[in-house]
């Protein structure tokens, strides 16, 4: 709650609409308790979430994938069931192509224009001239309309300070503002303005001239993150449940049943000096574990090990006791799951959340 | 075929039962196709694997991680269904205690000592003196029977030449057949003699005094097993289809629609010589498109590179080209999907092949 709660203030405070995106948890109950049980705008990362959330009365949704030709035909059958689906591209012939699909099927697309900030993945430059060649494109033909630009600042997982994440949260909000000005002054119009990630979102000190806000992994919180600055290891709200498997009482380490396929292979915070191997261990209680993490991962075994090598009494953890591990990456791990089972008192299953996986 | 045959052939040739260790493919057509459409021992990864195995008619199963307490109704459910299911420790606490909710519950369970050969993971060394006192308690408490040992040459995965492969893999045999002895000449029974991995079990010139043989990824082989020369590149039976969704004539790189979640965070062949980041790209037809790598993996991003850097024709794929990535970790890549579906001249999809995932 407390996630939520905060990503939900910033966004009312710095006077945006807060869209979060349901990449990370895939669930409309955890969207829908930052949002007073209502529905909201939301980005999703595959039509398979769109078509989820949809199920579950979410009408408003961007899809902040590129979307290629292949894919038309199951974004139309989800606009036909009366869902405000935004499409965002960065090419022209990719635009003419909608446009063309659009007419042929009866069907208007909203598209956005996808700016790239910082150098991190797709999108155009604000200033580049396809910009406004596919602005026109998708204004002036049929099948289209331009919905507004959008960004995303990926290269802000890179910064290490606060000041970094500030400046990043600032280029990500400057550009994208210019981006929409350009369109603006070419005559074209540009209603929805949207920037964000978890860590700009959470260091943005103004959004002025964007409208909407983007962020998923907020909602848990990750290593990663905590890492980062936009949250403490305490935040973390989502945890894998394993059991101690294996013990050497002359060897410095136990080892579990929560492997990679339970925690995922991600090893974001490696490198970092927050490396936390694969997670980070807690008691059943969810108290982290001071200096022990998952240096290891095989398939199905974890391996616990101190951080640093110093000794530790690992037979106060007996093979049979169970532990929490506090992931990486909330994203990679969650996808292993079908369900959340929401916790209180460490133990007591008060609720279990679905979700979807897949495409 | 050609992977399942050659495991097939290497069992008979060096005279031991080939075991397929079913948590790579997850999928009994897969595992009937290697033994002419008939059910054969197998080794599973979870219980789930057991009860899927169970449900196509799969009766011989050694469950291949440690047992604790906690997980022991449920394999006494799955053994109560016909399944002879064979669990492994090492732990002398955890014997007794299977051997105690065996005899409350009336139930015998099948016990193998797990035998650590290469300080990898879980298991204890050939001549511990736990291992005979294991092997007396599991013998003559009521609840329990024992079944024999298994071992797990996971630092196999190191080895870099050849010559190193063949020692890890003699050093397999010889330290499981020890073990063994040494239960035998204490008098107890020893009757099944398991070893293997892939890498070990490709290059095991013999397996005397070893009675089964495990492996797992043979099945689809993977790029790390092949950089490993366990297999070609060419013999890679399992690819993720994918569509290129932007591109930046200006950059050297294309991006797809299979990010993390579709190849997974797996970066075991970083390191090595055959780094190819997430994954090594193909064309629809399966052909491998010479030095391009998938080097980034964001959620539902793939970014693919030439390999050392050099200049490429990226203008070939354009958006919407559909492409093909081999995976670096075939069990991890697979884990992302319901189902398998099986290709035939590229796209033709000939069958689907449904699989288990979870716990």
């Amino acid at each position: 709650m407390k996630n939520l709660n905060r990503m939900r203030v910033q966004a009312e405070t710095l006077g945006v609409t807060l869209r979060p995106h349901v990449k990370t948890c895939k669930s409309p109950d955890v969207i829908l308790l930052g949002n007073d049980g209502k529905s909201c705008p939301i980005t999703v990362s595959t039509l398979r979430e769109a078509e989820y959330f949809a199920d579950a009365g979410f009408t408003d949704i961007i899809y902040a994938v590129s979307m290629v030709p292949g894919k038309l035909e199951r974004a139309k059958d989800i606009m036909k069931r009366g869902v405000d689906l935004k499409i965002i591209i960065d090419d022209a012939n990719i635009a003419r192509q909608i446009g063309e699909f659009g007419d042929q099927n009866d069907c208007n697309f909203n598209v956005m224009i996808e700016i790239d900030v910082d150098m991190h993945r797709a999108g155009l430059s604000p200033d580049a001239p396809e910009v406004i060649e596919i602005a026109k494109i998708i204004h002036e033909q049929q099948g289209t309309e331009l919905a507004g630009v959008l960004t995303h600042a990926g290269e802000s997982y890179e910064c290490e300070t606060k000041e970094q994440l500030i400046q990043a949260a600032e280029n990500e909000r400057a550009q994208i503002a210019r981006a929409a000005d350009n369109i603006i002054e070419a005559g074209y119009p540009c209603k929805i303005v949207s920037c964000g990630s978890t860590p700009t979102a959470t260091y943005a000190q103004n959004l002025r001239d964007v409208t909407e806000l983007r962020a998923g992994v907020y909602v848990f919180q990750d290593a990663f993150q905590a890492g980062r600055g936009c949250s403490t290891n305490n935040d973390i709200a989502l945890s894998v449940l394993c059991t101690v498997i294996s013990h050497k009482n002359n060897q410095s380490r136990i080892i579990t049943d929560a492997g990679g396929m339970a925690l995922s292979k991600d090893q974001s915070t490696r490198g970092t000096d927050f490396d936390c191997g694969y997670g980070i261990v807690c008691d059943i209680d969810g108290n982290i574990i001071d200096n022990l993490i998952v240096t290891g991962a095989n398939q199905e075994h974890g391996i616990i090990t101190t951080k640093d090598g110093s000794d530790f009494n690992f037979a106060s953890y007996p093979i049979g006791t169970r532990l929490r591990i506090l992931p990486n990456h909330a994203c990679m791990t969650a996808a292993a799951y079908d369900e959340y089972n929401v916790v209180d008192n460490g133990t007591d299953v008060i609720d279990t959340w679905s979700r979807c996986n897949g495409w």
